[in-house]
């Protein structure tokens, strides 16, 4: 199992001390444990209550105005797995995982969900429905102005928080994961008869535990370096 | 200060002993903790060890292929702040957070992006460049194949994972942020000039520590319920 290498690192001893926290250096060894995890041990089942943190920490994802235009299919048949494995192209972790995570986005704009927000919004701001027409409304023309282009764009990058808070989540609790985007979207969709929900299928994340006989648990990270992605204005 | 409220909730301390972790715990307690930080106190500046964590957080990113397309600009200077704000519509946290961080995502897919990814795994995973050149030839034919419209899409995709893993780093920090997304983009663009870095603006995010008076800090978090969200097949 991979270890964060304090001696080699950034973040040593003396730093941890420094922030006075333990938190996020627990966040960060979390970060560097997970791993696209390629096989899973199929004889290991997620607890319920492992579920339920999960479940948990994609409902507490930030999205735009709050919107969260999606639904999240926790698939535990094995038939469904089957199908859905073979819609992706024959990637064994679907078959192999404890569950499998598929994250579908709404097909459109539904100004009915932000009806919903703000009714939702007045109640825990313990304001009027009245007060929140404005935003209501400026909410309804910044999301109908968008083509339809721009509404996928919008919708796939929501759901990609979510799926986020999904793989952190699991890495803390020693949770494996796999984002995987390369699938037949129209197959997936069938399966989960999303269509005629006015969903469409964005991103499966298998979960459970890794094999341990996965080489790429083995592998250290490859990243772009901190000077190639960052800069200072 | 908003706090998790565990008699309230799912996970109560029985919960958290059958989990054996604090860890998740802490994740859970930070998204609770965190929101759209709407007011900064503008004479609190975040250290270099935090904003490396940030950073390192960041890296640590998930992103499609392990291709990370794009450049995060943290802002420093009062004056590109106050520029930003503008092309912001004002919106006054900008100016007064203690960092800003644009995240811009690349205009065009770069093959010569791939080439050096696929250095880098093959160093890291002990084998010759040769050895992944099918692996090279499937994601370029795979990125190669998308119109630009679904290229932008995968690219904000991608953004907005960094982008979370800024917010979820920070909160666990007990630093205070704000996602952004409605800001003039073309305005953005010229200010840091991306265009001829080949980037475009994406998300602005603020971060730095929440003004005692922001009232949003003290609204219970609206969100979908479970049941709307997720549903087991």
């Amino acid at each position: 199992m991979r270890r964060w290498d304090f001696t080699q690192n950034l973040f040593s001893r003396t730093m941890r001390k420094q922030l006075k926290t333990r938190t996020m250096t627990d966040l960060l060894t979390a970060l560097e444990w997970r791993y696209a995890t390629k096989s899973f041990n199929s004889s290991v089942r997620l607890t319920d209550l492992q579920l339920d943190v999960l479940k948990k920490a994609v409902q507490l994802s930030v999205s735009s105005f709050g919107l969260q235009p999606y639904k999240v299919f926790i698939i535990d048949s094995q038939e469904v797995k089957s199908a859905i494995m073979e819609a992706a192209y024959g990637q064994k972790q679907i078959g192999e995982a404890s569950h499998v995570f598929v994250f579908a986005h709404q097909r459109q704009y539904q100004s009915k969900e932000v009806e919903d927000l703000i009714v939702k919004l007045a109640e825990n701001q313990g304001r009027k429905v009245e007060e929140l027409q404005p935003y209501q409304q400026s909410i309804d023309s910044w999301m109908g102005a968008m083509s339809d282009e721009k509404l996928e764009t919008w919708m796939s990058s929501q759901v990609h928080i979510a799926m986020n808070n999904l793989l952190l989540a699991a890495a803390t609790l020693g949770i494996d994961s796999c984002p995987m985007g390369g699938f037949d979207i129209e197959k997936v969709d069938d399966i989960l008869g999303l269509k005629s929900e006015g969903l469409k299928s964005c991103l499966i994340v298998p979960v459970g535990v890794r094999n341990d006989k996965d080489i790429y648990a083995n592998y250290p990270k490859t990243r772009k370096s901190i000077s190639e992605l960052f800069e200072v204005r």
